[in-house]
């Protein structure tokens, strides 16, 4: 059906925007895509978003540059073919690859507790598959080198089973393909780790997609107060339409942001997210929470140098910092269910989504999110 | 009955362990104890123990000294007399006086999570009554100062009936009367706030009585190993009894100690509880724990000027960092079943009792701490 229009040889050519080097337009390219070997399965992309990660990594500043190689990780597609080996998913099967994986088998995926799995932990230095190491791209013989095994700014990409969460097939993809990625970490970061209570007030750092999605998260668990901090003064109309009740621009005050939060709120926030990876509002965001019963969650990413620093009279009044990465979802057994709060209208998608573009018109995206213009921008494969 | 050989007349005579000067011995005296006002209980005191905190503020390094004062807070006793308005204490009740403790009024005593009362919160620097702000303790009108509302080194102490636990009163005073404070902070922080599950390793910062306490609730709750770590090697032997399984000196390693636990336990153990107050101590009983699910809680009382440093990325990678203040536990609500614990052998207090002495020798038991000879020294009032 969807296939119709292409041979399937053993590495047929598709289009794909190909990143040759760091911090240089994307190019579109004619790319092959060799079959899937065993353990992966062979998608055809038919949405998929720009995230600041893909953007932090083509720009390549402090990174090891990896090119040239094929961007893209938040995106939805289907299964155009299966490799030896793997269950439950077959052609059609509609799915959202992900950056991170769940082998179901380690450790960490026998623990309730966490999704980082030890064989598909997301990994942005590694450009091949784990398979024999080798990449499924190629340009007339030459390598092109995937992105954190999703690479998704292509018409058909290889992903290892492990990083795709089958959904349901009712499912609009030019909507759930952003829960990929950036809002299920901020959904997930609210929900999952720092779970306020119905009617508890909750301050979140950061109104990026992220910070956005987190807000999102207290609006469904109910939040009283939701106070948004950012220093931008224009992310703080826009916050609004997810449950943002109040603004806070550390600019505007001579204080700590955490003591302007703490008088608001009779002692502090009952809940906090940071998003922002900025090492000052991570320590804001812990010290804004209430003692006796305070829960910080950290889930913006910091720079390799930086130092978390803070009393430690500040856990010992009973405040409690956690970590959260892709807001502890376990990508396969976990995504389908955030697919269904979409469905049942629980989670609303669409306001995330500000800019759509073709996947020809894909430097647009990101020059929209350089210029700060868009939350979401969907890059329409077709 | 026990009050048969005392008259009681407003402010009757009694004999207390005084305090007069920082660092001096205390002193036998025959003292008033006025009786009990509003919300106030007066009781006999049984049995006390020694604490470090005793020593702490007796020794008033660097604290605010209030002399002369009746030191103590480890304690059982009977109640004598109720001041207005006490409900749910009459005279014969058995209790544990505690320093902290628990309105049932404010936010945090509405609040599951928090036991840090408004009202009752420890204060070390008070040294009279919240009533009145006056002391119900004189010798010859001049006032003698409480400590922490509860000064059970002395025959009767008049506390707040928010900070009297009442007990089952077939429980051993001489034995439960170490549960109002070091054991529970020990126990509570790692059943309250640690919460191994059965089968889970736990490493313990500490092996004095607190940190013997918190290894004595990770045996309770199942833990697989118990390591402990300790500088002193003398304690090693004495933790076997707690259940402690390794043991970890860090004097015997080149690496942090963090890196000697990842590598005994394949990256981390599941929980850890940091018992000694030391900065360095808590940064590694942080780094220690596994990421993913790891859980560090500090008990330890910090230096003014310290400061906890980690990477941030130590807790994005799904550690959690909490503190506890008196084992989470809610003195009035959550003691009486500590009691019961005792009651029903699953806790043993026995092995934490070292020394007992009367209440004349009472220096004899601050002697025993200062020379690290003791875990809970039981001073016997009659």
């Amino acid at each position: 059906m969807l296939l119709s229009g292409l041979s399937w040889g053993s590495s047929p050519c598709i289009v794909a925007a190909v990143a040759w080097e760091a911090g240089k337009p994307l190019v579109i390219e004619e790319v092959e895509v060799a079959p899937p070997q065993a353990n992966e399965v062979r998608l055809k992309v038919l949405y998929t978003a720009l995230c600041h990660t893909d953007v932090y990594f083509w720009e390549a500043k402090g990174q090891t540059p990896v090119f040239p190689r094929i961007f893209g990780h938040e995106a939805a597609g289907i299964v155009e073919s299966v490799g030896e080996g793997v269950t439950g998913l077959v052609p059609g099967d509609h799915v959202l690859p992900v950056f991170t994986g769940e082998c179901k088998e380690c450790r960490h995926c026998k623990s309730k507790e966490s999704n980082m799995c030890d064989l598909l932990r997301i990994n942005t230095d590694r450009g091949v598959m784990l398979n024999d190491g080798q990449s499924r791209f190629s340009i007339k013989g030459k390598p092109i080198y995937h992105f954190v095994g999703t690479s998704t700014f292509s018409e058909y990409t290889v992903v290892h089973v492990g990083c795709l969460a089958k959904i349901n097939p009712a499912a609009p993809l030019d909507k759930v393909c952003i829960l990929s990625c950036g809002v299920s970490t901020g959904l997930g970061a609210t929900l999952n780790v720092a779970k306020p209570a119905k009617g508890s007030t909750v301050a979140i750092f950061g109104l990026g997609a992220v910070g956005l999605s987190a807000a999102e998260g207290a609006r469904i668990a109910g939040a009283s107060r939701i106070i948004g901090v950012d220093l931008n003064p224009k992310r703080f109309h826009e916050a609004k339409k997810f449950g943002v009740t109040e603004f806070v621009n550390p600019k505007d005050y001579d204080k700590p942001v955490q003591e302007v939060i703490a008088d608001m709120t009779n002692g502090g926030v009952d809940r906090s997210v940071e998003c922002t990876g900025n090492i000052n509002a991570m320590i804001s965001a812990f010290e804004c929470v209430h003692d006796g019963w305070g829960v910080a969650v950290l889930v913006g990413v910091p720079n390799k140098d930086d130092s978390f620093k803070s009393h430690p009279l500040n856990f010992l009044n009973e405040r409690t910092l956690k970590g959260t990465f892709f807001g502890n979802y376990k990508p396969r057994t976990d995504l389908p269910e955030v697919v269904e709060m979409y469905m049942r209208k629980e989670l609303e998608l669409e306001k995330f989504i500000t800019h759509e573009v073709t996947l020809s018109d894909i430097n647009k995206a990101f020059d929209y999110m350089l210029n700060g213009e868009s939350l979401r921008c969907i890059i329409k494969m077709e």
